[in-house]
């Protein structure tokens, strides 16, 4: 029975869009990932989209306009709504999602789930 | 379509163990809660007990033992074990539970849910 130290998980890898588990909740997987750049459009049929940004900043881009996030900020994209999510410098996100959620709403696309 | 500040939500009350629900994932309320002392113990059989520290520290005492996290630090109780919050000082921490859980465990002494 150890706490997770998002930020000593976050220092173990380095590559943007390429979330790592690092623990359950209810059927999800709780996720730290690195951003930078454009990630792609996408949406989720099935689930709610959770994002708390834990160090610099992102834009969550939607069809009704963007929506922009600093460290200690939460938003949460509804089932169905199409975003993508943006950061012009690195960022660091908290991300929750049902497990097996596929990150790019596409399971041929998505990345794959890795365990820390 | 705004980010939810969690720091600006905390500002906004003083009382203890008294979670405001600052937005709603997959069924969950989103919470944020301001905690000193003791709480009691308890448990979910329903559910776990998401924790993440975002000022301060707290320790969940665990029937195992306890496990103290500081701001940056999760902790997910399994459900169905009996845990028992406690800050030393003052902390801040976001909680996450399907909507209606009562946070004692017993609806009959859980803290009203109220949404800001």
């Amino acid at each position: 029975m150890q706490p997770i130290n998002l930020a000593e998980k976050l220092a173990t890898f380095s590559e943007y869009w390429q979330p790592r588990v690092v623990g359950q909740f209810n059927g999800h997987d709780l996720m730290v990932v690195k951003v930078k750049g454009e990630f792609l459009w996408h949406k989720h049929d099935d689930t709610d989209d959770f994002f708390l940004v834990l160090q610099g900043r992102i834009t969550i881009r939607m069809r009704e306009g963007d929506v922009t996030l600093s460290a200690g900020e939460v938003f949460i994209v509804p089932k169905g709504a199409e975003h993508c999510p943006f950061a012009e410098e690195e960022a660091h996100v908290l991300l929750l999602e049902p497990t097996g959620t596929p990150n790019t709403g596409d399971a041929n696309t998505a990345a794959p789930r890795r365990v820390i």
